[in-house]
């Protein structure tokens, strides 16, 4: 197959441009008169291209709705620690169809808008046979849908009611990673190393278990204080520490230093009216950036929003349009240790999509109301639903 | 009609509820058990309920795409003031039926994501004829869908080229206002009076020729730089004065003390990377608020996005979600001195949207990513379009 197109292709600014797929990868990209020769020639238009996009940081497994917090949180109510466990009690109350059914509608508006590669973690179980439950419907969900689904381990989310830090976080090493491990439900481990919730002594331990296991690790960090998670993180080899609202200029420069991918999730900065992470500060000093959608329960449950992500990026977090549309892709990418996919280049896989925009400014300056016309999934176009 | 729920009827916060429509208006409203027998009775389950959205303030009637510009201006590009004219003359290019069809297309997304009433601003033509033009094209387009639109008169959005202000001014003073007026083609006339567009004596000779034609006046004031446009506007009467990114605590004073509405763009200022306007010293102070799109070709080109708007207000803004559902609801109403509309009340217009949400606090949990499931307009619902 040789797409080709006379608008842009972004964010490597080619234009007019043309793609040759074959086997579900970029097998050329360039000029549409120097192309070589095919059969199946599909072009464009004038429509944007850019690669499918990544939401590197999603939790998808909950029932249950929090709006009523949300508002009177708004309205100057206390913030409830036990928010979480709410959507727990929700979420182990749910059986296993409408679980499903509930995830499989927030993947299917990721994708609707664009999003062809999801990061799915667990976390609202906070029980062996739950986290388990849900990492497995979570799996089973991925595989009725062409989308890429990486599934992440957060058992360490919160700590459940009858129990304490240390009885918990030994549970979560000592017996869920394991089972999740064995099972091969998991690819990464996360845990929300922040202030009252998983100290950094109780990360490392979690961490190490996970490094045992043969898991990935990534961490929530910096988003409540200051706590040094990112420097652990990048101690222990983390793909990617996330949200960093509280980030100082030492943690920028580690960060620069490392292989660990800083990813930034301004929705819940935005609905928490939290500080904004230090975006700029990260990308001026070297460090990757992935932007991601951090859609959940409790601090914002907007599936789907990838593009408005990108466009909060490119305004309230001060990237340039190719720093967000870059860390929305392969950003992501870097974030979730998949070399093959967020790029336009030969022996990438050729996740694409078409967007109703002739240029990638539409993400800013639209914030997120650009819809895509056509997306491709390893090269094969995929029909498009309607996520409601 | 009797519709009834078991959910949030907002912001009045009724549960459960029920309205009896008679007429296309709101004939009661109670708890559902005390409701008047009625045949025709529909039960909405545990859905959201709201007035219809109303957007106080776009800009529709507009071809071309300046996406390439937003993108160069967060790269650090200077702000062209030539930007209004590059679409102004793409839109002169545009044919009745082209121009019709991309209006059309805005009405329908806003119409899809819960706006009922939704102003359109003339502006980029500049000429008598060809505002006279988009004028009848946005009425025409109007006549064919079930959403309430207002017009407004912009020619003073820019100086054309080949003339000057005072020039200029008078041309649009003296033959455009009474031509549109004559025609019945505007409700309302609006001035750009800010820095280097329409100062505040040329605006004061626009909005007196308005006057004259018996049109409402509302002002595009304090966004670029505090120039007075407020208390100019209140002076004169204006409805509303929109955008006051740059309003001081004397501002905020003026408003709170008159029947003027302060309507709040939040979507360019994010777009703009501009300071946001004062929303909660305004709310403070007792000035009557309303949130609008600000939907036009330049500084944000999101139409259909109200919700989205509902939910920036609700949290970069500081409001509470109840008092920025009622900004978009109850104040764009007042911008629009339609006194019928936004407001869950006996003899009310029934315009009603039920939502995919149980509580308006998902407009802040979820940044804008929550859909009409059921849209009535005068008591008759309507079909849903996809917008696209």
């Amino acid at each position: 197959m040789l797409l080709t197109g006379t608008g842009r292709l972004a964010p490597i600014g080619l234009s007019p441009w043309a793609i040759q797929v074959r086997d579900g990868r970029i097998a050329w990209i360039g000029a549409p008169d120097e192309a070589p020769p095919d059969a199946d020639r599909q072009s464009l238009g004038d429509a944007l291209v850019t690669p499918g996009l990544v939401d590197s940081h999603t939790h998808p497994a909950f029932a249950g709705d929090r709006s009523d917090e949300a508002a009177a949180r708004l309205e100057g109510a206390p913030s409830t620690e036990g928010g979480i466990l709410r959507t727990v009690r929700a979420t182990r109350a749910a059986d296993d169809e409408t679980l499903a059914a509930l995830i499989a509608g927030r993947l299917r508006a990721a994708l609707a808008a664009g999003t062809t590669t999801v990061e799915c973690k667990s976390g609202y179980g906070l029980s062996l046979a739950e986290e388990v439950r849900h990492l497995r419907l979570i799996r089973s969900v991925a595989e009725g849908l062409p989308l890429r689904v990486v599934t992440t381990f957060l058992g360490a989310h919160a700590i459940p009611p009858g129990t304490d830090l240390p009885t918990y976080a030994a549970h979560v090493a000592d017996d869920m990673i394991p089972a999740v491990a064995a099972e091969g439900l998991a690819d990464f481990v996360d845990v929300f190393a922040d202030a009252g919730f998983f100290d950094l002594g109780t990360t490392e331990r979690i961490a190490n278990a996970a490094a045992d296991a043969g898991l990935g690790l990534r961490l929530h960090a910096e988003q409540l204080r200051r706590t040094g998670a990112t420097e652990l993180g990048i101690r222990l080899g983390a793909a990617s520490v996330d949200h960093l609202e509280q980030l100082d200029d030492e943690g920028v420069a580690a960060l620069a230093a490392s292989t660990t991918v800083a990813t930034l999730l301004p929705a819940p900065a935005i609905v928490l009216r939290d500080r904004l992470p230090p975006a700029r500060a990260l990308l001026d000093a070297g460090a990757t950036v992935a932007l991601a959608s951090d859609a959940n329960a409790g601090t914002y449950a907007g599936f789907g929003t990838m593009p408005l992500i990108l466009g909060l990026g490119a305004t309230l977090l001060g990237m340039t349009v190719t720093e967000a549309l870059t860390a929305a892709t392969a950003g992501g990418a870097m974030a979730l240790r998949l070399p093959d996919i967020g790029r336009l280049q030969v022996g990438a896989r050729a996740d694409l999509v078409a967007w109703d925009a002739d240029h990638e400014g539409a993400f800013a300056l639209r914030l997120g109301a650009v819809h895509p016309i056509r997306t491709w999934v390893a090269g094969t176009q995929i029909a498009m639903e309607t996520p409601l």
